[in-house]
Formats: C-alpha cells, structure tokens, sequence
C-alpha cells in the first residue's frame, strides 16, 4: 500500500556544528516545534525546562512546544516578552535573568528561546550569564533566526551606542528549525530573512547564489526548495563558526552588507520601517556598489547583486526606505562606533565577485564617506 | 657601595595561572601600581586603558595609576562607582558597560579594575560582555581581592535572589597585587581578607594553615611573611582554576565556607555589619562544626579551627553579628536559593580534617536545619 504524499513524512535534516565539547546539531524539517519534547529528552532526560518567547510567537507555536515537552516528561515555565527589537534593552534582558532565576534553572537544566532573531538573542544571552552560563535551546521561528541568528552562539542586546555591543559567545546546545513554522511568517519578513540566505552565496558559494538566482519563487514556496536553502545556508554558517568561533578572522565575513545595515538600522530607530533583514539587503548591494566603487569587481557584478535582490523585492537603496534616514554624517557616526571598527581604520566586508568576499581592516573613512554621498543623492 | 636596606627593591613575586591560550600572570609585590604602566604596555604596547575604580580607592591610588600608565604611553580613560557591595547591581553594571563603550573600548584595549572584589566583580564582567568580550586587567587593592576575587575568571553581580548569581567566566589578562597598596587598608578589611588565606589551608594545605597558626601576626604585620601568604593562596588557587576552570568538579572547594556565608550575608543585607570575608569565617567555623556534628572530623578540629580564626579577631559564631539576624527559616531559604544548589539536594564543602575539605553533594536539608537550630541557641 501506498502512503499519501502528504502523510508521507519529511526527513529532518541535521547539521552539525563542531566545536569540541561544545558542538551541537541543527535539526531542520517540517514538525520540530512538536518534535521538540522528544529531541530535548532524548539529550538532556528530564531536564527543567524555561521558554521564553514573545507575545506573537507564542500566540502561535507555544502551546505545541508546551504539550510536546509534558508529552516527554519535561518541566517547563514560560516567560513572555513584548515582540520587536526594543525588547533587546538592558530592562528587558534584567526582566528576563531574574526571572529565569526565580524559576530556580540551575547547570543542568535549559532555557528554551522560541521565536526570531530578537528573543533569540536576549534569551542566549540571559542564559550565558545566569549563574555564570546555563544551557539552552534555539527553537527558531523566523527564516532569519533558522538560518543565521539562532546558530554560532553570538548572543546579545543593543547598546544605547549601537547594535548587539552587549553580549556574549555562548553556543546552544541544539537548534530546533521548524520549517512548518515559516509558514505563519508575513511575506515581509520571510523575504527579510531571505536576504541572509543569499549573503551565504555572496559571500563564498557562487554556485548556491546562481541556484537562487535561479529558483527563488520555490524556496519562497516552501517544500524541498527551502529546506534545502535552510541546510545549505546552515552548513556554510556552521563551517565558518567551527572553524572561527571568536570572530579573530573569517567569522567575519558573515557581517557582509552589516555595517552599512547596521547604521541604517540605527538611523530608522530599529524600527519596522526597516527590518533588519531590509537593512543587510540594502548593505549587501551597497557593499558590491562600494567594491566596484573601488576597483575591486566590476560594476556588472554590483548590478547581478542589485538585481537578484530587487526581483525578490528586498530593498537595494537608502531611497528604498520609508521616511528616508537622516544624513551621511549620522551613517557615518554609527558606522564609526560599530563593533567592527578597530584602532581607528574600518573594518567592511567587500568583494572581488559573486561569492568572493574578503575581510578589508583597512578601509579609508573618507572612502566611505564620498561613496555614501553618492548612495545619498537621488537615484 | 651597599644599597640602603629601604631602597633594596623587594622581588615581585609571580604566580602563572595556566589555562592554555588564556595563560596570564599574577604579579605580587610593593609598588605594582607605580609599576603598572610597564608591565602593561610591555604586554599590550599602546593598548587604550578604560580605567574603573570605586570612589574611596581612587582618592588612593588612582593618581599614581594613571601617572605610571601616560608614563607608559598608555591612553586611559575612568569611570568611577560608588564604594561597596551595592554597585554590584543591575544598575550600576549597565552604567559601566555603556561608559566603556562610550569610551570606544576595543578588542585588543584594556579595561582596568582597580579596588577591591566588588570593582574586581562588576568591572571584569562588563568586560566580559562589552562587544562580547574585552580583555581586562585586575589591580587588587585589598588582601581579599589579592588571595581571592581577583583570580580565576569569576565576575559577576548580585541577583535579587541571592549574591553572584548573574556573571561570566571572563579570565584577566593579568593580575597586578601591589602588596602597599595593603598599607592603606582599615584593619577591619585586612582581618576579613585573612579569612580567605586560611582558607586555603583549611582545604587541602595543611602545613599553610599551620604556618599561620604560628605566624599570623608577621602576616598582619607586613613584609616577607605577608608576601609569602599571598603568594600562597595564589598559587593554590590558580592550581584548582588551572585543573577546573568552570567548576565542575574540585573548583567548588573553594566555596568552603561560602554557602554559609552568602546566607549570612543576604541576612544583613550586604551591609558594613558582615563584611565577605567575615561572613566566610563563621561559614568556615560553621562548616567544621557542621562536619562534627556529621561525624566527619573530631570536634577537637573543629575547635582549633574556630580558635584559630577567633585569635586573629575574626567572628565565627551567628551570635558575632552586630544586630543579629534573621531567623533559621530565613537562612535556608537563602541556602536553598543559593547556586551550589543541584537538583533539590543541598552541596557543601564539608572537611574530615584540617586540609581535609571536600564537596558533599547529597547533604539533607533537613539536616543543615537542625543544625543550625543549635547554631541560633544563645551561646
């Protein structure tokens, strides 16, 4: 007899990431968020368990985690946070540390980050400072945080100077990527992830940048297309963060399009005139415009990038942003305070092609300056 | 032409803490302040200081530090906290981590806690999270700081839950004890920091504990015997952190006496009526005559620990504390709240000799209650 294809189940993917004692695997597929209680117990049997999610994602995913944890014999609390980069503050990260502390986690047990890139991070970071590092788990829930935030261990919360200058190295213990779950996600900010995917082609694939420049609209319809998008995606980030956990080299090429991001991030108030997907979209292409600029690629390549991003609509250009951002002088402050400035000289990610980044330590500020007046005057 | 005894230069002492690539020293010795700028810049030549101090031992010392770091070459910033245990909060941690990114502290700067454990705390957990991690000195300025805080990578704040319960293991760069600035401490602070020197003979070294049995006052007194003590307790320390960085195993010997006292600590409110190192000595007193009661050792050492410690002019008894404290109930509240804590089951550093201590994992709450019923009773 057989099964109908739709009851036919989806092979969970895994990829690991190697780091010694601390390595972990990335489980993506369809169904992990009810999986969840039966991969958490099968590592870590009967482990106390705190989630922390906000408002929306909850609304959404928590009461299946919740059911799926019972169902495996695991303990959990549940503290919620208000949806939105705001909640990346020093007040809420206090909020969160103490309650996991009056929850009584102690090393052994694990906190539970279910949502995007925001909870992610806030929760990643709690807990690598509740008495001292406890363990926990990333249960992913936007394209974003699957495919770049929720691995590699960089946790954090946004300075009153900038962006995630708050936080800690502090790998999870295993990565829940529930595909299924993408497909409560608006198309916005589906599409705002989407742009992390494509930087991994930008930045060392070539090929995997021509596959989506080829089938794009099925990785945006979901099925085998964008798990495989997510795993590829996944593989690259686990490879550079196994091979350069503490950012001291390559790891930062995975900041291709984020220092430029960054400051547009910062000028538009982290808001959702901009997500920060939106913002890397627009970075990544400014980063091609800047090496071309420079006599690093040609200006065609700048404009393969451009185009690709343009057709799956990301936005390309500061003029792409609602409201407009203040002027080249707050760009160019935010990007000096960013945290890849060192001893005075930039730091950016440029390219010499397609899937040809490089790290660049020593790029002219004024460089930057006269090209962002050119990424300034009307279009 | 013989030196003048005054100007013979006394040798600073070195003590290697070995953790791999994070390998740093510990200088001991008179005049390690005047002397920072050198042994800073021949380690980090250039290298931009973010100095934090507490108010008191910057009317001390801070002059003399930042002279000896311009001497240098050494750019260096200050920030200044209010002096004791009420800086370690939430509040006054966001303060110093956002003037250190304010100050436009790097990788490859330095931020340099001078003072005491709570500055040694606050200040090498700020570093441990500013852009995910600077490195930092330690100046120790109290004996406590010197044979303790300020060695092995523990920093942390209070929680409202209970003492150190938020932090990092962020190892220093380099420990620089500058045994004068011990000269400038009220004798009250210097008895208490005593209290973490017997310590170490109390747990596995005990001809230490002999040794200052029979010279505790040449210690009090300054000069080579309390040099020697300091370097002691150094190298025993740095001997455990180098075998168990994280303490998952023998690193929790080093609590001997501290989960006894944090309780006692909580009960006064982190006040002047219990200093750190007070409290440690009635948790050390308590600890032995706990492990009597247990049949662990002879009440006789119990006895000659509690002597040991009174003759020097520690406390060692619950009823030592000025204005007493809360009832038992609140002592195990704060015991069972505490983060030794795994499972429900309580863990203690109980000893079966002098030099004898070990971690008991399985301790009966009940137990440690009726204990300490007998400790309340009028003396």
């Amino acid at each position: 007899m057989l099964m109908s294809q739709s009851a036919m189940p989806v092979p969970t993917r895994k990829v690991q990431v190697d780091l010694a004692n601390r390595s972990y695997d990335i489980l993506i597929g369809p169904g992990l968020i009810e999986a969840a209680g039966g991969e958490i117990a099968a590592r870590r049997p009967g482990a106390r368990c705190a989630i922390v999610a906000d408002e929306t994602v909850a609304g959404l995913h928590l009461k299946r985690l919740e059911a799926s944890l019972a169902a495996a014999g695991l303990a959990a609390t549940r503290f919620l946070v208000a949806p939105g980069e705001a909640s990346k503050s020093f007040a809420v990260f206090e909020r969160v540390v103490e309650a996991l502390i009056n929850a009584r986690i102690e090393r052994g047990d694990l906190v539970v980050a279910l949502g995007g890139g925001v909870v992610g991070d806030l929760t990643g970071f709690a807990a690598a400072v509740v008495r001292r590092g406890v363990d926990f788990v990333q249960v992913p829930t936007t394209l974003l945080a699957q495919v770049d935030s929720s691995v590699g261990g960089k946790t954090g919360i946004n300075s009153a100077h900038g962006k995630n200058l708050i936080g800690a190295f502090h790998q999870p213990v295993l990565v829940l990527a529930d595909s299924a779950a993408l497909d409560t996600l608006p198309a916005r900010e589906f599409r705002a992830g989407y742009a992390e995917v494509a930087k991994y082609g930008l930045i060392d694939d070539a090929a995997f940048f021509s596959e989506l420049e080829s089938n794009w609209r099925e990785v945006f319809a979901g099925g085998p297309a964008r798990l495989n998008a997510i795993e590829t995606s996944c593989r690259a980030k686990a490879a550079i963060v196994g091979r350069d956990e503490r950012e001291s080299g390559e790891r930062a090429l995975l900041n291709l399009g984020h220092t430029f991001g960054h400051a547009l991030e910062k000028a538009t108030g982290f808001s959702q005139r901009l997500l920060h997907g939106e913002a890397v979209a627009i970075g990544m292409a400014q980063a091609f415009r800047f090496s071309a600029r420079l006599g690093l690629c040609a200006p065609s390549v700048a404009a393969r990038v451009e185009d690709h991003l343009a057709e799956v609509g990301l936005p390309t250009r500061i003029q792409h942003i609602q409201g407009g951002v203040s002027p080249v002088e707050g760009l160019m402050a935010a990007i000096a305070q960013d945290k890849k400035v060192s001893r005075g000289a930039l730091t950016f990610i440029l390219a010499r092609g397609v899937g040809g980044a490089f790290v660049a330590k020593d790029v002219d500020p004024a460089a930057v300056e006269a090209f962002l007046k050119t990424e300034a005057a009307p279009a």
